[in-house]
């Protein structure tokens, strides 16, 4: 309780553990708040990006990523969904007294590894301590603010009838990886989380396709590519159909799903993106989308049409066709 | 559980609870980040600031504030002492299960309220349920951003010798108010929280200032300001020396301090700041303060002075001389 408390022992857990693997010039001053000249694609006509995400996943340490890498991808892909560069990071720990500083320090290092990979600075941060039993190990809640370029316009209101669904690769290793990690599940092959920053595709597929032609990025992660598609289609009043056997998905996950009794269409992802492109800059957009090492296996999934009833249907491998609901019953608690 | 997995619940929540309240232009749109256009003041030469704070007081509602109210004004605070206009507020919710939707949803018509009143805007959010005795009702994390005009420098580390500190009304409220709710203690006169939002003292401040006479601003919350002026002192690499016969206390405070054995430099408060000043400036800094209702019994507590030991060191009220070394030993856990 000592280490939150605010006082010396506060000091040297910022200093020692914080503070060294986060180091970089905008958080080395140790003030209240990060202050940083904005860049000059921000002064040429461009927009702040802000977007936050807590994270409580359990169990921390999973196959193929952990808390810490998590906390750093899942808020620089919200950034980037806006079509935007992630630049800084806020970081909000709530610990568990008790909780081992070994873990706490494996937990951060891999946070300062994935915002380097990124290219991003966590700029500011916080630590509170809660006591046992109110709490559950570590809590990290990640703010990142970004720059969206001059004349890039993407949000979830922008498809339309006609336009295209492209998705960067498979679907479900990171609900898969989880659940089996916190279940003790072992497979013959074991699923790794695809948690991965995103950003660097995103600029990849912006910079193919022709001004406004990309309407709509997403990254399909907690209530997964089923809730993601319903939120698009509510937000922009059309309908989307879908088809399932273009739908990437590993014969590891399959067979977990069929094990679990678990529909992949709901489960999260950590490094993938639907997008919603324009029909004439599709094939642009899917060539960059697999030029890039985390779109190798992107396709095309569907296309959108208008529907007053919003709806998300699908046609399935066995020629029918269904309509794909919001999630609703049995959660998949703590994914992320 | 349902309400945190992301689906069709997590969406009714979502908009029944925190868009309803928090509604503005940059937040309806819904999407996983939100975009905003630079304002003016950063066009014309001024930095971005941003920081960040978890908020885990308990209990949730004390006299005079709550965890809602509190998760603004401790970040709007954060970003003000750099100097800034704060802007925007991103907020992420940790819920424990069964937490009551009746608590939940004052604590964030309280956070809706007070971030009108300081004039920003809550953009973005995410909210994350976790099992039963993984957490404490509801924390909250709040990252806000701000903009630093052009030719404000405020910092940690620009403290100097021959600097005169000034601190903005009397201390300990917030810590006694909260410790005497959690512990069910009735004063006869009742101590109130003084949390508030100070941006607005603080622009009045740097009004009153010439250009780089204000060195150093901060709000002495957790710690309290026993621990905010060895910050200072470390950071400076300078010594500082308090009078405490000029340091304000409501005699509820003094009373509850005697009664539970606390130290009132130790007690967080969440609506004070000092500030380092330079010498020449502090008259009118001070009378600047004075004239606004947030700084009402502002006064002079000390100077700065070159010390090697960057010790911070108190004229006590009976005529002694003491140390005022970092908070250590028994904190007061969940304050703020």
């Amino acid at each position: 309780m000592n280490h939150g408390a605010g006082g010396r022992a506060s000091a040297q857990l910022v200093d020692e553990v914080f503070a060294r693997a986060f180091d970089n010039p905008l958080l080395r001053p140790g003030n209240d708040g990060a202050v940083m000249a904005p860049p000059p694609d921000l002064l040429e006509g461009g927009r702040l990006v802000m977007a936050c995400d807590g994270h409580v996943v359990s169990p921390l340490f999973f196959a193929g990523g952990d808390l810490g890498c998590l906390a750093v991808h899942g808020t620089v892909n919200d950034v980037a969904m806006m079509g935007a560069r992630p630049l800084w990071l806020s970081a909000s720990f709530i610990l568990e007294e008790g909780f081992p500083l070994a873990d706490l320090k494996r937990l951060v290092d891999s946070m300062a590894a994935a915002a380097r990979e990124a290219g991003v600075a966590i700029v500011t941060g916080d630590t509170k301590v809660v006591e046992q039993g109110k709490g559950d190990g570590c809590f990290v809640a990640t703010t990142g603010v970004g720059v969206v370029p001059r004349g890039v316009d993407v949000g979830g209101a922008n498809a339309r009838p006609g336009d295209v669904l492209l998705l960067s690769g498979s679907i479900g290793e990171h609900g898969v990886a989880v659940l089996s990690t916190r279940e003790s599940l072992a497979f013959d092959a074991p699923v790794a989380s695809d948690t991965a920053a995103l950003h660097g595709l995103v600029a990849a597929m912006l910079a193919a396709a022709p001004p406004g032609t990309v309407r709509v990025m997403r990254d399909p992660t907690r209530g997964g590519l089923g809730t993601t598609l319903n939120e698009i289609a509510r937000q922009s009043g059309v309908g989307i159909v879908l088809d399932e056997a273009s739908i990437p998905v590993q014969p590891a996950v399959e067979a977990a799903c069929e094990l679990l009794g678990l529909d992949v269409l709901y489960l999260a992802n950590e490094g993938k993106l639907v997008a919603v492109v324009a029909p004439e800059a599709a094939d642009a957009v899917l060539a960059a989308m697999r030029a890039h090492p985390l779109g190798g296996q992107a396709v095309k999934i569907g296309t959108v049409q208008a529907d007053e009833h919003r709806f998300v249907q699908m046609h399935t491998r066995f020629g029918g066709k269904r309509i794909v609901d919001w999630l609703s019953g049995e959660p998949l608690p703590r994914i992320c």
